[in-house]
């Protein structure tokens, strides 16, 4: 099959091997996949991992031991864990020690014709959801994810900090919680298309007071991002983190004790409220996607994805 | 008065000068005051303090705007709030921007004859409390504030990390939840002492498999607490940050988030249930006193407060 792999860099590969099928498994056709920041590290060596990249896509079920699955177009839960350890039975599948990670870790991920997930990774799309939308479940369920860590009251002042791709889901997820929220970036056009959907932008934080915020969501991708969600949080506020990057950051560990900081990591969400805010319409990730390219055209597709002003950059196999 | 003044290093003075009482404040005869390890730090520089040092007392009103108190035997929330700012009114008022601090900040403290403080900081001791546990107060209220941060479930597994005073403390009130908490520390003397209050201890966290605990409490008061509390912590667990020193830690913020640990720095706390916890009899810190020294003598109960093996140390005045 077609395939776009990384192994020490990144190449199209017109005969990579399709994947085996475990019992337990389900074969996707890939229709589109949606390249993340996450793939664009991975390329640069993050957590070292060769094989097919890819973990946000929308396909369709070609092979499965259930035939009810068969023909499905579905979204998939990247996370295939093993649902037996003391994490899986504890419910926090998504940090089975044991796990696989679609194109991320151990398991051939969603830039090629097919993929392998396990059956209840998979969750049926609504027919009004479109292929456009659906590419975008597994960020916008890790957008989704901070609300199942962190209560947000109506009432709350939230920064959301970067108005890169997931800065701009959160900030979409966050407006409905009727929160007097701020996207917070530096990006004009990207702000506008924030602006469109009804939520308040600053270009810089200038003119939001020190302390202003209850609740400050860090999604810059950078480590230069704490100190200015940290300088606009209020004593006692909540903190969450989204971003990932290399290295340590030096932390005044003090500081978070003398005010009483809250930090949230926040990785991976639920897909089924995902896909309940785009069958809603409540959200329509659609103005986020930059350009197509052809899967063959992937190496092209990496290129543009990581210029700036570019959001979503999608792939057709 | 006399007093135990701080101002580059530590003196006793004979005749320090008795406060000025201002409109809503009440005088306070000290009986009875303890050396915190905060104390220690202050005289080292920390937070540039110039007065009397000390904010951990139990002592009896002796001049108030409202006669009701006079002669009331008391302890005392030590943040003197404005209760006027929106930290105020939002019930913070522990994080008052306005606020002085007993002994810590812009307001004289407890190793002295007298000390003023606003009346709503003043608690009547119960009469059944005496004073030797009427002065740990203060610091057990701060082992309450985690509970009042984090919700610890009886089928929790709790570690608190540390056998100073802090850490004994933490375990007395965090063992009354049921959880299956174990307190590891290096010191045979100050773990036997919580093994008589019932807590399970762990010389060492050798026999603690990474990632046993969903909550660990750092109480070490050092930077290297955090790296072990993070490795007993499984993923989605909650480190509760107790401990304060100088300068930042090295922090792996993408560990964080991968692992969505939520930290929680937590200072100082209420007052009126760990008042409730020494009427009850379910907590009693006076095990953890030490020794007892004259006002007179403050200089030598400091150099003895920072020996090892030593727990609290008490002022006489």
């Amino acid at each position: 099959m077609r395939a776009l792999v990384c192994d020490n860099g990144l190449r199209y590969d017109p005969a990579y091997p399709e994947p085996a099928l475990p019992s337990g498994e389900a074969l996707v056709r890939v229709r589109l996949a949606g390249i993340c920041n996450t793939d664009v590290e991975l390329v640069r060596g993050y957590m070292n991992f060769q094989g097919v990249l890819g973990h946000e896509f929308v396909g369709e079920v070609v092979q499965a031991s259930d035939p009810a699955w068969l023909g499905k177009r579905v979204v998939g839960d990247i996370n295939a864990a093993c649902h037996a350890c003391e994490t899986c039975r504890a419910d926090r599948h998504t940090h089975c020690p044991h796990r696989t990670t679609l194109g991320i870790f151990r398991l051939d991920g969603a830039f090629a014709d097919l993929l392998r997930l396990p059956i209840p990774n998979l969750y049926p799309a609504p027919d009004i959801v479109t292929d456009d939308q659906a590419v975008f479940v597994e960020p916008l369920a890790a957008a989704c994810e901070i609300l199942e860590q962190v209560q947000i009251r109506p009432t709350d002042r939230v920064v959301v900090l970067g108005d890169g791709k997931l800065g701009l889901l959160v900030a979409a997820v966050l407006r409905l919680t009727g929160a007097d929220m701020r996207l917070v970036g530096r990006h004009p056009e990207k702000l506008a298309l924030a602006s469109a959907w009804g939520v308040a932008v600053e270009h810089g934080a200038d003119n939001l007071p020190a302390g202003w915020a209850d609740v400050v969501v860090e999604c810059t991708g950078s480590p230069t991002g704490f100190a200015l969600a940290r300088s606009l949080l209020r004593p006692r506020g909540t903190l969450v983190l989204k971003s990932t990057y290399h290295g340590d950051l030096p932390v005044d560990m003090s500081g978070l004790v003398v005010d009483e900081i809250t930090l949230v990591g926040s990785r991976c969400g639920p897909f089924e409220p995902a896909l309940r805010l785009l069958e809603s319409g409540l959200v329509d990730p659609t103005p986020l996607i930059s350009a197509r390219y052809a899967l063959s055209d992937g190496v092209a597709a990496f290129a543009r994805a990581v210029e700036p002003g570019v959001l979503k950059v999608l792939l057709q196999p």
